[in-house]
């Protein structure tokens, strides 16, 4: 035993400390390709804990990485360089709910819907709504800045976080808010991807239910005419809680699991949903159902009840699950074009996935010209591997050269650190490094993550301004 | 003439080179009570002539202050220590209008409701809105992260800007973008008062201008009740998107001036907008009324037409100048508290202003519980003087005390950095001062503005981690 270990285990117990390959396993990788064991792995009951194994870390020289639910596709929660995970599997409460102020304060192990589900019957609700949300955490949901399919109307994870309770590298507990004065540093650790501070409490911002939502889905020939129907809804100056895009071999694989009544036959099935006032819904129907038409829409319904526009949102969620009917492996890209740009890159997309001879299938949250394009293969095949990392790069120097960017929602990581030059230049990434530099100089929280590999130490060089 | 004149007169030429001090006077101050004549002043074209006297400005160890309409409360544009004043008053133009993606790119020196008025025709609008509106500049307003009426239900600046240009500290020019994957650069920004980077370019989010809008007045016995009021709509889930209040002194100045058809005779007035369809504003008005007369409300009526809705607004948006017909001076105090904890702060104002035996009206942002408090004083008595300034910082103290915080939306500037160590320990100002640190290491942009004075070297001290 490491004299790391044994002053965690002295600390915290060996309730709260893991140090065995066995137990220390399911820390060692998340939904990306790459693991690797920690040394350690605490799974601490409140701040105090986080600080004391946060403190312990720094004074021996280990590396520390948070982890959520593990369901980060990108490589976030991966210790790359082994040293301590802390797990937030047991600071999962509510701890706080001010309905009147439209506020809840949360630990970061909350998974996303459970904090929902707890408040439905005071009638409020947590707008951010990743897939992943019936398993992926809040504090993984800060860390990343995560979208969701509503996030078109109601924005991402940074614009519902109010405040943040933090341990820094010295292990010090600190607590910003969006009502602080002077500079917005909740806002610069929401989506820093651990690499900042470690979240041991989220102050969220909770909205109303809605009197009424209505769930419609439309069949379009192709993609490109759902597209186009997408950009002309936004503007017409109608901005509905969702407007999600899912082409034909993903809604066939969906319908083959969920059955929850996507017409199977369309080139391109739109799910739109408008939430307000009862007559809200139904005026905003109407001229989403001519819009759509107009633009070629094959058929239009709304669901009938809530069980079927359950039925139809769980099936959009499940996409990606849904894919493993029909695909030994699928990888999942995030990137972003302009709107209006949305049918040329659906056709670049295609055309790139067929250069490479790989299966596409797309679902995305079309009205944030958020692209998941899904490229299906065999990791046993090396060619197919091989083709997919060269299809997934392409892909994203296309939606840049349209005006877009390299990530929507699922966070930078491990996967996209290298591609990160593909936008900024490296007086950009030296400025963020300084950022970083502020909170964390020795690089200790999360390393490897974000920041391409700099020429010789591993990361980015010293501050461009020093 | 100094060496530094000199080389920003060669370098810019007399069209754009302010040196004399007949023509810097106009540079020397803002709305706030202290005033100082800058060195040189720039009304440069564009960003390269921006950029050019920055890096001139860096060479001859000058500081550097950006200006839009010097409206600011705070002192942020006071040019505190000499140096170089950059007017951004040529640099107004709105650049590029894209309807259908909801964005505008403009200059810094754009008024703000000069560019509402430019796209009026295309159905769409910019959402912040400051009492200053008619002639402060986007550009002030990304500085102070500024607030507004309607900055209830669309929030402040800070998310209405979805991309910054601005010129570093040694005059090279950058793009910043929400869009951006990595560190939320544009969030840190906005908001941080010229200290971190001269801003060029703003890319703005539009709105679309609702269906129907309409305006309410109710009278209220008390302020307090009328707070009770607008904490119960809250409350009750309905966002409108303006809830103000003005209490009777205000209103009696504000109707003495305007003649907008404010219940003259009333203990307070609540000012509500709701927006909308035609159906929601009716259906909101009507719970919006029965809720108030569940909180006492003595009457209540909505504007019969455009031109009653616009003088409504007219008289509270120019409710501070107003003033001016029964007071010599005023000092406007920007402090927030829980929306909850409205009732009980009126009250606290009001006894602290008594103790002080100072007139105080109050006109607030009540729906974000956003207090202006407004002092009403004569500066030629050295004891009234004396007293605004301890009843200013009482009413700091006593709405940190309760929640709150010390300024709701007029920044920091040089009127609170002093404050800012009630709010904030030494170490988090310190944290601050290291952020400051990677854009400004030498501290030249808008010295003396919102950090305390430190003991030593006239700011905060040396990095806390270093």
């Amino acid at each position: 035993m490491s004299a790391f270990t044994s002053r965690l285990l002295e600390a915290l117990g060996p309730d709260v400390v893991r140090t065995e390959p066995e137990d220390l396993a399911v820390f060692a990788f998340d939904a990306y390709s790459e693991d690797r064991l920690p040394a350690a792995a605490v799974i601490p009951r409140n701040a105090r804990e986080v600080a004391r194994a946060i403190a312990i870390a720094r004074e021996c020289g280990e590396p520390v990485v948070p982890r959520g639910a593990g369901t980060g596709l990108c490589g976030g929660a991966v210790p790359s360089r082994g040293g301590l995970v802390i797990s937030f599997a047991r600071m999962n409460r509510l701890l706080e709910l001010d309905v009147r102020n439209r506020r809840a304060r949360v630990q970061p192990g909350l998974i996303n819907l459970e904090l929902s589900h707890a408040i439905a019957s005071q009638g409020v609700f947590y707008a951010p709504d990743p897939s992943s949300q019936k398993i992926s955490t809040i504090g993984g949901n800060v860390g990343t800045n995560a979208g969701g399919a509503h996030c078109l109307r109601y924005g991402t994870t940074t614009n519902h976080v109010l405040g943040l309770e933090y341990v820094d590298t010295h292990g010090a507990v600190h607590r910003v808010s969006l009502d602080d004065p002077g500079y917005d540093l909740t806002g610069v650790l929401v989506g820093s991807e651990g690499t900042l501070g470690v979240i041991t409490e989220v102050d969220v911002r909770l909205m109303t239910v809605p009197e009424a939502v209505r769930v419609c889905v439309a069949a379009f020939a192709d993609v490109e005419s759902a597209s186009e129907a997408v950009s002309a809804i936004i503007g017409a100056g109608i901005v509905p809680t969702a407007l999600e895009i899912m082409d034909a071999l993903i809604t066939r694989a969906v319908e083959a699991h969920y059955h929850a009544g996507y017409p199977e036959n369309a080139g391109a099935v739109l799910l739109a949903e408008l939430a307000g006032t009862h007559d809200d819904v139904a005026a905003g129907e109407a001229l989403l159902a001519r819009i759509a038409k107009d633009h070629g829409a094959l058929s239009w319904r709304a669901a009938r009840d809530q069980a079927e526009c359950d039925a139809l949102w769980a099936a959009r969620k499940g996409a990606a699950g849904a894919i493993g009917r029909i695909a030994p492996n699928y990888y999942i890209q995030d990137a972003c074009v302009p709107r209006t740009r949305l049918p040329e890159v659906m056709h670049e997309i295609d055309a790139i996935a067929r250069d490479h001879q790989l299966p596409v299938g797309n679902v995305f949250h079309a009205g944030d010209g958020n692209l998941h394009p899904l490229l299906i293969f065999d990791r046993r095949e090396r060619r197919q591997v091989d083709a997919v990392v060269a299809a997934g790069t392409e892909i994203l120097r296309t939606c840049i050269a349209m005006g877009g960017t390299i990530s929507g929602e699922h966070g930078i990581g491990y996967e996209k650190k290298e591609s990160l030059s593909l936008v900024f230049s490296p007086d950009d990434l030296a400025a963020m490094g300084n950022v970083r530099a502020v909170f964390d100089p020795a690089r200790a929280f999360n390393p490897d993550k974000i920041f391409p590999a700099g020429a010789r130490c591993g990361e980015v060089g010293p501050p461009v301004h020093a």
